[in-house]
C-alpha cells in the first residue's frame, strides 16, 4: 500500500479533552502528520504545517462513534410514524426496502454521513444490504467505518445468497480507502435467523478476526421469545453457544439482557451499543446503562437507523442517555461528564478496534472542535457540562477524519452537499411514488 | 391605554399548521394586523403592508408556550452537575441563591429569553424572585410572559415579607408592556409551604382573577411526605382543600400525580406543565403525560430553569416528551405529532389565559417560521415529522410575539445580543467569585 502523504495541519490554543488513561485536558497545541497525531501538548511544535488553525474559544474531543446505525434508513426517516412496532415494520419500512437499490443506498448514505460529520461523528458500524451503494459513499465521504452486510434466515437455504454476498462484500471492501474501511459480518438477529446460519456468520466472522455486529434484546417479546424456544437461554445465551462471543462483538440495543447476560459480556471483546432513542421512538424501552458500567460491560453509543430515532447526532443521543439514566435510576449522581464522554466517543471506535477514541500521539487524527461562544455555553465555569446538557451540534466547528478536515464551519468539504441534497430529493421522490 | 400603532405585517406563501379545531395546514398567507392575526388563507390579501415576508419553503406554526420556568437559573447553569439532589440544592443552588440580585436576575432573564426567542418560544410562566429584573427584561424583550413571586414558609410570619413582596409585583407589573405581561401569584410548594400560607397565596389570586402556579408532586418522596402528613392526601387534594383549584391554575411537573388526583383536575382551569428533561436530570422519574391526557386532564409543556435542563428549548423538550412517553407506555402509537405540537404551543397559552396557541384571525400574532431547507427536512415526504423528530431549532427563521418580529434569520432584533452576552459573563465571573 502507498504511504500516505503526510499532511501537516497544527491546532492551536485549543483546550484539549484527551479521554486519556489520566482523563487530562490539556490547554495547548496537537500537530496531525498524515493520518495520525504526532504531538499534543503546551509547547507549540516549531514546524512549517500545511495549515494552522487558530482554535481559541474551542474545546476539542476526540470524534464521535456512532456504533449501530443502518446508513440508507435516511431514505425513510418519517414514514409511518406513530404506528405499532408491526405495522410500521410490514406497511411501511419492508415495502419500501423492497423498492431499495444501491444508487437509492449510496445516496441515503451520502446525507446520513454528511448529517454525523457535521454533528461530529468520526466513525460508525452499519449493518444492512445494498452494501455497494453504502462502500461507495463511506470511501468517497472519508468518514472511517465498519461496514457489513446484514444475513438473517431461519435455514442455510434462505440464508445461502446473503452469506455469499457477505463473503463478497468482504472480499472487495475490507481495508479499501486507505484502511478506513473495514468490514465485518453481521447476523440481524435470534429471532430472525436460525441457529446453523448464527453458527456459520459467527465462523465467517470468527476466520478472519472481524467485527460480529448482530441486535440483542432490543424488545422484551425478542428476549422472552428466545428464552421459551431454547429452554431460558437469552440470545446472548445462544450467541456464546454458537461461538459468538469469542471474537470481538457488537451487540447492538441490548436493552433487555439480564444480569446473566452482563456476566457473561463483562471484560470479553463485546461492546453493547445503547440507542437511546430508537428504543423509546419504537416503544421498546431503556436500556440499563448505568447497571451494565458498574458491572464492567463495555457500552457505546448509537442512533439506530433515521427511521427510528429520527436523527444521527450523537451528541443529542448522549444527552438522552446521560439524561435517561439519572431518571431510571432516580439518582442525578449516576452517568458523570467524562463517563458520557467516553461512552459516546471512545468505546464505539474501540469496540471497532479502532485506534481513535484518544487524543494521544499515535492515534488516528479523527477529532472535533467544539466553538463555545455560543450562548450555549454561558456561564463560563463548565464548559464540558455545556457540551454534554446545553450545546448543540451547531457549536461543533470542525470534524476532522483520518487527519483530513471533513467539516469546516457549516461546510462540508467532501462534496457538494447542495447537489446531494438535491439528488436525495429525486431519488426519494420515486421511492414514495 | 393607547391604541397600538397598527402594524401590518404580510406572511406569503407559507404552509400554515393553524393548530385551530378543525386541525387545518393551509397553504397560503397570513396577515397580521397591530399584535393579532387580521386574516389567515389562500387568498393574498390586497393591502400594502409595511413588511412583507416570502415564507415560501417555510412552515407557520403558533410559538412555543413555555408553561414553567424561573428565567434567572440561567445564571446557574452547570452549577453543580451529577450531584444528588440535596446536595444540588444545599451546596451550589441555595448558596449561589443568596447571592442574586435584581440585576443579576435581569441578565439572567435577558440571556433566558434570547435563549427562548431563538428556539421559538413566545410566552412563558416563571416563578422566582427578584421578579423586578425579570419584569425589566420581559418589558425589554417584548416576550409575552406571565410572572409571579415565588412564596414559601412554614408560617405566615416567615411568608409575610414574600407575599407582601408578591402583591407589590403584582400592583407594578400586572398589565404592563401592553398587556404582555401578566402577574400571577405562587406557591413554592406543599413541601415547603404550611397550609394557612398556601390558603392565603390561592386567595389573593383568587381574588384577581390571577393564575396560580405552583410545584405539583415532583418528587416521590414529595408526594408520599404529603400524603403521610395530611391522612392521605396528596398535594393536589390539600390544594383543593385550600381553594387553590377554583381559579387557573399552572401545576408544575406533575411527575407523581395519581389516578385520583387526575379526575380532580380533569376538565377543570388545571394545567399541569410536565418539564420531562428536568424531572431525568434531578432523578425525579417520567409523568404520565399519555395517562392524563387519555383522563382529560390539560397538559403543558415547561423547560423548568436552565440549572436542571439546561437549555430553554421547547422544541428539543417537545422531542423528549414524545419519545418518553411512546418508550414507557412500550406503544409508538402514543403522542401523534398533532397532540404534541398542541402541547408545546396551545396548551401553555391557554393555562395562562392567553388568546394565542392557534394561528387564526383574531388570535394574538405570536408565531413561528421554521423553514425547511436542512438535510433535517428530507426526505421531503413528511414536514410534521420532521419538526417533532429532526428539526432543531436552528431551523426557526423567525419567532414573531405580539406582532413584533423578535428573532429574524439568526438574529435578535430586541437588544445586542453580544452585550447581554458579555453583561452576563462578568456579573457571572462575580457571583461564582
Amino acid at each position: 500500500m502507498m504511504q500516505p502523504l503526510k499532511r501537516t495541519i497544527l491546532i492551536k490554543n485549543a483546550v484539549i479533552y484527551t479521554l486519556n488513561a489520566k482523563d487530562e485536558v490539556v490547554r495547548g497545541n496537537i500537530l496531525v502528520q498524515g493520518n495520525r497525531i504526532a504531538y499534543v501538548g503546551e509547547e507549540l511544535p516549531q514546524i512549517q504545517a500545511e495549515r494552522e488553525i487558530d482554535a481559541e474559544g474551542n474545546l476539542v474531543f476526540p470524534g464521535f462513534s456512532n456504533g449501530h446505525t443502518h446508513l440508507p434508513m435516511m431514505l425513510l426517516r418519517g414514514a409511518g410514524e406513530d404506528l405499532p412496532l408491526m405495522d410500521w415494520l410490514t406497511q411501511k419500512i419492508f415495502p419500501l426496502e423492497d423498492k431499495l437499490s444501491d444508487e437509492l443506498a449510496y445516496l441515503g448514505s451520502m446525507l446520513g454521513i454528511i448529517e454525523m460529520v457535521k454533528t461530529g461523528t468520526t466513525s460508525l458500524a452499519d449493518m444492512y444490504f445494498f452494501c455497494d451503494g453504502i462502500a461507495a459513499a463511506i470511501q468517497e465521504s472519508g468518514i472511517r467505518a465498519n461496514l457489513s452486510r446484514c444475513v438473517s434466515g431461519q435455514t442455510m437455504e434462505e440464508a445461502k445468497g446473503r452469506i455469499n454476498d457477505a463473503l463478497r462484500i468482504y472480499d472487495t471492501y475490507h481495508g479499501a480507502a486507505e484502511g478506513r474501511l473495514e468490514v465485518g459480518f453481521s447476523v440481524h438477529g435470534e429471532y430472525t435467523t436460525g441457529t446453523e446460519v448464527i453458527r456459520k456468520v459467527c465462523a465467517l466472522a470468527r476466520e478472519r478476526d472481524a467485527v460480529l455486529q448482530i441486535h440483542i434484546s432490543e424488545t422484551e417479546n425478542e428476549h422472552e421469545e428466545c428464552k421459551k424456544r431454547h429452554g431460558g437461554k437469552t440470545p446472548l445465551g445462544i450467541l456464546e453457544s454458537l461461538g459468538g462471543l469469542e471474537g470481538r462483538v457488537i451487540a447492538a440495543h441490548g436493552v433487555y439482557i439480564d444480569d446473566e447476560d452482563m456476566e457473561r459480556i463483562a471484560g470479553r471483546d463485546v461492546t453493547v451499543v445503547t440507542c437511546p432513542k430508537s428504543n423509546l421512538k419504537l416503544g421498546s424501552g431503556i436500556a440499563r446503562v448505568q447497571e451494565m458500567l458498574s458491572r464492567g460491560v463495555s457500552v457505546a453509543l448509537g442512533t439506530d437507523g433515521a427511521a427510528s430515532n429520527n436523527t444521527l447526532d450523537l451528541m443529542d443521543e448522549m444527552r438522552y442517555m446521560a439524561l435517561l439514566q439519572k431518571g431510571m435510576t432516580r439518582d442525578p449522581g449516576v452517568m458523570d461528564i467524562r463517563q458520557c464522554l467516553r461512552i459516546a466517543m471512545q468505546n464505539g471506535a474501540r469496540g471497532m478496534g479502532i485506534e481513535a477514541g484518544e487524543i494521544a500521539p499515535g492515534m488516528l487524527a479523527d477529532l472535533i472542535l467544539v466553538n463555545t461562544k455560543s450562548s450555549r455555553f454561558y456561564p463560563r465555569q463548565n464548559a464540558e457540562a455545556h457540551v454534554l446538557y446545553s450545546a448543540c451540534s451547531q457549536d461543533i466547528s470542525m470534524t476532522m477524519i483520518d487527519g483530513r478536515i471533513a467539516y469546516e464551519n457549516g461546510k462540508i468539504q467532501f462534496c457538494d452537499e447542495a447537489r446531494v441534497l438535491a439528488d436525495f430529493a429525486r431519488a426519494a421522490e420515486k421511492l414514495y411514488r
